[in-house]
């Protein structure tokens, strides 16, 4: 598949989303101060990102609210005591996982809720049921995409399989999720073209989130789009589970639509994020133990107990991960 | 120019040089205890490495012996005192800057000598004083690289007649000089192109050195290597100037020649780096200010003066920037 543009160029079909609250809020239980949340809806504003994700909407009834702030179930009223009516340029999102999300009670209409996309997310085996909150949200007036989570782990059958079943539907869009962070750029270009070639069948858009266990999170989300892909995620100072995504700060610096200033993302990273970053209770971003799990093409949970315990012991710890592999 | 390789294959004609005593020199005035510079000489036997520069040979008329460790001038008898014999698979390089080394007084005849390879690292503009050096190196019975530092700031005719002159003289390499980390992973594809025509037609070999301001320094060494560069710098920790380069753990676990094994690098890393990292007279890595320059391309020395104060005002700081460039 040829590549979209250029590094001169700028492509209109390009949105960026800021999924700092939902995968941030997966490094500290979703526990942002009020002031952060206002301030970063704000900065997105003002730096031209496209879609703000709120956080996930969790089932109260699986998770406990006394152990989660409230952007685990980013509810309606939450959303619209931030922004409001939203009379702005930036579309609000929330993320619905299958099988932990109550979607037919939680999902209200799209005219009763500020928000505009649902990403719904799945692993490759729950397709089926990915499908069917598709089309609830589609049908109560949303944009929608489907996340495929840890494709590292999938076949490629499997994978062709589910873009073939997502192109009969009406989801919007569809994401490669890089989810144990273990893919190279060659791997993400080969990708992207295989979920292109669907995409343009089908009339859909296909997104990138990346994770940077390898430090590839940036270069597998720039080398996506090259290849045609024009959701891009991102959290500022990389905030997300584990090693973290694609740094807004250096995406913001690589697009050329004049649409987006970097300046409003530096603005919050020095109010909100520095202190953020010296809180040692609040643990992401690339280091060896991540390394290792996104090489052996693991989930991260091993790696995110090591950081939390401060080891660095890194011998002991790749041998333990060999012996569960 | 087709791709080398996949990333099942391995390469036999890839080769690792660490360079951390030098470019990490840079980071800490060449200031490393004999206890590191003997363990990481070890590290890089065991892992597999195939070459380690000891340092710089800087001209001590130029450069006061008390302001730096002896790694800045890197004699034959420091080198020596570590090594021995050097009887060893691991081949050992210095490198030698245009207009900062005597060379002719400096670089004794090879038979005197534990070092393998000369790099000498020159600006565009000083190409033919690189090439009276490269000479003289190679007379003397080196191996030779000319490593031509940020090209990013040189026109792609000056570049080309670079490697056309070089491709007339004995030197065996020619580096991909990333100094400002300022290239994306599709221009760097593209310069290794131009790299390589040049270096197929005259028998040389095409080397890469990244800086991780953008947070690209192991996806451009490795995207450089798929296009055919086979001379791959990479530091323990990423120890090096400014944001630092390209990771040793991050290239270890990615190469697949079974000679290359991570587990030396990670129990180096785990003695010698982690106590390092938190020294906190001894900074690098990427942060804000690096990635700003970087975009810029601008020279990191306004970076590394930022982070040495531990300024985290990025708006302040990038207007500085913006206000010189």
């Amino acid at each position: 598949m040829p590549k979209k543009g250029n590094l001169m160029s700028f492509r209109p079909d390009i949105k960026v989303l800021d999924a700092t609250l939902r995968d941030g809020g997966l490094v500290n239980d979703f526990y942002f101060t009020d002031e952060f949340v206002k301030d970063i809806y704000k900065a997105n504003i003002d730096a031209g990102v496209d879609y703000m994700e709120f956080g996930y909407r969790a089932d109260k009834d699986l998770f406990d609210e006394d152990k989660f702030g409230k952007w685990k179930f980013a509810t309606d009223d939450d959303i619209r005591e931030v922004v409001g009516d939203n009379d702005t340029s930036l579309k609000l999102s929330i993320m619905a996982d299958v099988g932990r999300c109550n979607y037919k009670r939680d999902i209200h209409p799209k005219n009763e809720s500020p928000v505009d996309l649902i990403r719904v997310a799945c692993y490759i085996h729950q397709i089926p049921a990915a499908i069917a909150m598709i089309e609830d949200a589609h049908n109560k007036g949303y944009e929608t995409t489907c996340n495929i989570m840890a494709i590292t782990n999938a076949q490629r059958s499997d994978l062709a399989d589910a873009l073939e079943m997502l192109g009969e539907t009406p989801v919007n869009g569809i994401y490669i999720v890089d989810s144990y962070g273990a893919l190279f750029p060659e791997q993400v270009r080969e990708i992207t073209d295989l979920y292109m070639e669907s995409a343009e069948k089908n009339g859909k858009y296909i997104g990138m989130h990346a994770h940077n266990n390898q430090q590839l999170a940036f270069a597998n989300t720039i080398e996506s789009c090259a290849q045609g892909a024009s959701y891009l995620d991102a959290t500022y100072s990389s905030m997300g589970r584990g090693a973290g995504n694609c740094s807004m700060e250096l995406l913001m610096a690589f697009l050329k639509n004049p649409k987006y200033s970097i300046f409003p993302v530096l603005k919050f990273v020095e109010k909100h994020m520095v202190p953020l970053v010296q809180d040692p209770n609040v643990l992401w971003g690339y280091d060896i133990p991540y390394l290792l799990t996104g090489h052996l093409n693991q989930h991260p949970r091993t790696a995110i107990a090591a950081t939390g315990e401060h080891r660095t012991d890194y011998i002991n710890f790749y041998k333990e991960l060999i012996d569960k592999d």
